[in-house]
Formats: structure tokens, sequence, C-alpha cells
């Protein structure tokens, strides 16, 4: 006799292709720039930069666009809580770009502002007071997405 | 006229300390220890140092373990997502044994294998090929785990 | 017989609450602002941000912010001491945000410039060149405040 | 009999200080300068950042500084590899002043467009996508030094 | 007239997938294991660990090893100096089994040992005495690899 | 008139090579090694590897393990709390190592408990919950020290 757990509906492992899709965005990315000057200068100057990337033709650089991309699509997760994840890798490896886009992404998927500041949270303690200063900057752009 | 998305829904935000409550665990430290040798000797190990730290008294130690344990309740996150983001945190900041802990905890909370290996995802391309050590390691923890 | 050593004086270790006590500063943030200009710029951002953190009042941010005010309190360490210790961390983790802040802490309470010096030289050689950029804008701000 | 690989002429080993040279620049800093506004502002913002820290006359960070020279010299690897790798290691721990210098001395050095971009893919798949901010400014600088 | 500098034979960018090839190896990691009990034991963990990790059959992780892969290919730059450029990237970020990895690659590319060294300098200078545990553990390996 | 903070005597800045000496420990290693098998064993690894360092006889690593002494020597700060502000670094940075190295020599210099405490209370506060297993470790080797 065993006292170790049983857990049948656990073990059903395999991530397939199929399992994928893109999230269903409640805001296109338009309507965060009109609502958030912070957020318009964020993802216009993106723009513009990375269509300097896409005009050299790296394809190891596209390979790698693509994988990000698939990373972050619906499956096994909800993409919602996969674009929050992207938030607390950003703020502990101290990224602000990285931060805004993710915050963007998950205000775009329906995420409130309350989870977002719980998420910020996990950052803080896992990152301690060196993540502050994003911290903060981030907080400015919440006060703009959430009004 | 305005285009700007109305979210009335996601604006109401403050987290207050009566939202938050213990998670309730599916499994207890015993039952996984029991499960997996490498979750005993990581559970072990951990237990036996910080017998060694409470000794000492340190009060800020106390107040930042106080604080680093309110940031896991259930809130305006699920707990078990919350212990995930703790999983992404500790794979993109490169701590074993931070990734045991987050692992053991999502796993006591019942998340699937499924969606551990996706949450590592997020971290594996967010911090890139140097953490494939990490991840190596942590995926034999989970071949223990779900069994 | 033994050879080890005996250090009764040493070993007194318990940190109290009651030892800690608010360092008194040499000079407030209004003297430092007034003397450089690139402190005040500093100090306005920081207020301005604090300001808009404040009013989401997340409970945990809160609790954080108070811990981390006491790390620096005078205790078994002088507060200088430690607010330099605060520059360390600061240049070896490369926050200019957080260097500026410690560095002006460590003005108010008369730590002098070769202290200061001697402190980021710890850091350059823990850091290593990647940390240089953040050395030199600290240096800027030593010129403007050490004159 | 053994099937060890027999290596004698990889084991000649020491670097002496006489094998080391500083290495002949195709292009002198200025010509960047004139070529790339981008680059004219970094080291602009560098020149100027770097005589007030030579006013100082810390003669620890003059040694640093000093090693740090020499590390970049001719010798058992060419000089042009070097900056290269200096823009690897300063891509992974994500430094945008330490990137420019690199990229640029390595222009300087006769190192082409596609290896620069080759050495950055290293960066990118070692350190993920935390370093595509930082690998996109990279690109905008590329993109005025090779036209 | 312009003294920009004209470097028509730098401009000729475009890194495609044609021009990229495995490496020919010198020594295969059966020889290495041979050779050095160190790559040894390092080889047979990272063998079963990754088997562990094959098992799990996550697609994703399938094409991020597929992208690694791929990126230290023969291309505009020569493999071995990729390989190096990967010891650089892991003494800097301070991965052990990413050093280990990258300098047995090397090695079996041809690199010498004072190629190996100068590569290490630089993530030493770059990264400070934070990365001298790592040097020491890598100085280990070397020393049984190049006899 | 001017209400600008007059601080002649924290300007006299420049620290020179004769204001510098080696400090003087009150405890031998090998009495720290007799009196604490932590560590013992990680001074016995440290000095086995270095040697191995050493026969390799690079001049730049020399050149950088000599630089690295001078920075700890006694001069415009007492090297107590230079071993201190290298103890903070070494928690912040996350190196198990390192940590041993500079806690053991805080030691060697009359740093009492509570001051390697507080020290590390300012790492942990600086960079967060991830260094909690490093600080686990630490106190794990003051307890063996201070008895």
């Amino acid at each position: 006799m065993t006292t170790e757990p049983t857990t049948p509906e656990l073990t059903t492992s395999a991530i397939t292709a199929k399992d994928r899709k893109e999230p269903a965005f409640l805001f296109s990315e338009k309507q965060v720039a009109e609502k958030s000057e912070l957020a318009r200068r964020f993802l216009d100057n993106r723009t513009r930069l990375n269509e300097n990337v896409d005009k050299a033709g790296n394809f190891l650089v596209k390979r790698f666009y693509n994988l990000d991309h698939n990373t972050y699509l619906e499956g096994a997760l909800p993409a919602k809580y996969k674009e929050l994840m992207g938030v607390i890798a950003s703020v502990c490896l101290r990224c602000d770009d990285c931060i805004y886009y993710h915050a963007i992404q998950s205000y775009r998927l329906g995420v409130t502002r309350a989870e977002q500041e719980e998420a910020i949270n996990v950052a803080l303690i896992v990152g301690g007071s060196i993540v502050i200063p994003h911290m903060r900057r981030a907080y400015e752009l919440l006060a703009e997405l959430y009004v």
C-alpha cells in the first residue's frame, strides 16, 4: 500500500501544435495607442525599429521571432496568463520595453489592473527593490490604460 | 466621439488584505516527498537550512519571509497561477532551488504537467538557451511528480 | 587544547527592532536638489512616479516599501555604510535610478567623495567593465554633489 | 594503444605580453562619427563622461581601464574577433552603451555586417527575447554604419 | 567631397540558409570523454537529462533546440569562433554547464588553449570578479583537455 | 547668499596608492578552517583550483587578480567594510563561492555576526527572494563561524 497521490488527470501532458491558436484580443494596438500616450510612443518606436530589423532579413532572427510569437498562443495555459507571465519575466529581468509590450498585450486580452498589479508583486518580491524603478514606470502605463 | 475602449469592469483595482486567503493544496509536502525522491531531498535540505535561519531570529528576514508568503495567497489572481509565475521568474533568474520550490507548490495546487511545461516555455523564450540546464533539471523533477 | 579562535565579543548577534532608529541626515533632499541639477531632476521624477504608485494603494507594495525603509536604518551597521552598500548593490545590478538614490542618501549622511569612489571600485571589480557606463553616470552626479 | 586525440599543436599555451599589439583600425572614431549620427552622439557623450572620470584621477579606475584596453589587443585571437566577443557579452548582459562601443570597434576593424549579425544571433539565442530591444537598437546603428 | 569611408565589400549582408553547414569536428564527443574525466561526467549527465526532455516531446522545446543548433553552424563567421562566443556568453552569464558545453565544442573544432584563455579573458574583464569561480572551473576542464 | 550646503571636509577626494595598505587580520585562513568545516572545504577547493589557474600563467588573469586584491586594501574605507560590501555584491549577484570568500574575509577582520546579517539584509531587500537560497547557505556558514 502506498500513500502517494494518484493524479491521472494531471498527467496528460503533450502540448501539440493543433492545440494552439491565436488569442482573441479585446482591443487593437491602435485602440491602445489612442487611449495611452505612453503606449502610443512605445508602439510607434517599436514598429519603426522592427521595420529596420525586418529589412535586414536575417533568417535566424525571423525564426526566433516566429518561435517567440508561438510561445504566447492559446494552449494548455490561457494566452492572458502567458502574457502576464511575460510581464513577470520582464520585470524580474528589468527590461522596460519588454514590460510595456507584455502589459499592453495583457490589457488587450482583458487582464484587469488588479491582476497586473498582483503579477508585478510576484516580480517585486522575487526580484527585490532593484525592480522598483521599472515597477514605477509600469504603474505609469497602467494609470493611462485603466481609466 | 471617441474610439477609445470603455472598460469599466477592468478598472476596479484595489487589492485589499481581506481578498486574500490561504490556497487549498491538493497534496501535502509529505505526499510530494513520498512520490518524488528529488522533491524529498530538496524539501529536507530546505527545512534543515531554514531552521538554522529561524534560529538566528533576524527580524527583517522574518518580515521578508512573511511578505513573501503573502504574495502567493489567493487574490486577484488564483494562487496556482502565481506559483506558476514563481516558476517562470525562477527559471528566468536561473535559481534551481527556487524552481524546485515553485514547481512543487504548483503541483500541490493542481497545476498540470502541460501547464508547467508551457510556463517553462515562456521562461525559455524570454531567457534564452542559458536557462536550458535549469529546464533540464526541472523536467527531471516533473518526470517524478507526474507519473 | 585547541587553536580555534575564541571570539565571545563577536557572537552577540540578535538585531532587534529597538536597536534601529532613523539616521540623522546632514542635508535635506531639497538642499541636494539645489546643489545638483542631475539630483534635482532625478528626485522630481521619482517623486512624481511614486505619487502615482501611492495612489494605486497596493498594500503589498506599501509593505515592501516599508520593509525597504527599515533595512537602511541605523542598526548593527551605521546607516551611512548601508547606504554605500546600496550604491554597490545598485552598480553591480546596474540600475541608474538606484545608484542615484543611494549615492544621494550617502551624501546626505556625510559620506565623502573618496568613500563613494571606493565603494564604486568594489562594484567595478566585482561587476566588470559592463558597469562602466553606470559608473560614468555616477561620477557625473558626484562631480555636482562634491564641489 | 590509446584512442585519445594527440594534439601537440593545440597545447602551446602561454599568452605573453610581447605577443600582444595594438590592432590596425581601418577607420578612425572621427570617420565613424561622420558616417553615423547615432555613433557620433554616442561617442561624444562617452568622451564627455570619460573626461569627468579622468579628472577624478582614481587610480584603481585607471588601472581597470588599462587592463580593459589590454584585453582587446591582437593576441592569440585576432582583435576583430575579440571586439565581436565584446558585442556578444554586451548583448547578453544587455548594456546599450557597451553594444555601441564594441559594434563600432568591430566596424573599425573591418568586421562585416553579416559577421555582426551572426554574433548578435549567438547572443539572441543564448540570452533570449529579453535582448531583442537591445538587438533592435544595435540594428539601428548597423543600418547607419553599413551603407 | 566626403570623408566618409566607402566600404562596398563590408555591406554585402544577407545570411541565407544555404550559406550554412555543419562544422567539421576534429574530435568526437566520445574522444573528448575518453580524454577528460570532467568532460565525460558532464556529457553523460547532459545526455541523460536531455533524453528525459526528449521523452516529454514538447514541440516548442524541440524547435528551440533546433534553432539553437542552427545558430552555431558554419556561416558568415567560422563555427569555431561562434563556439568561442558561446564560451564568452556562458562565462558572462555564469552558467557552468554552458561553459563546459561550449568549451568542449570549441576544443572539438580545433580551438587552442591560448584562444580559449583569451576568450575567457574577455568575459573576465566584461563580467568582473564574480565570474572567477566559473573561470577556475573552466581552467580545470582546460587542464584535462589540453595535455 | 546661498542655501547650498558647504562641505569642504567632504571634497578632499583623491585616493592615492600610498593611502592603501594590507589590512590586519584577526584570524588566519588556517584558524578559520579549523573552526568551520564548511569554510575548510571551501578554502581547500579554492586553493586547489587557484593553483591550476596559476600554473597556466595567463598574464591578464594575474593582473586582474592583482587589481582585485588591491580593491579591498585599507583606504578611504576600512577594509572590513569593503569585505562586507563584497558580501553584498556576491549575494546580489548570487555567487555562493564569492559569498563564502567575503564572509570569511569579513570574519577574519573582526566583523560581527550582527553586522554580517545586516549586510545580507541589504542584499535581500535589493535582490529579492531569489537570493534566499544563497542567504540560507550563508547563514549555515555564519552558524559555524560565530560559535
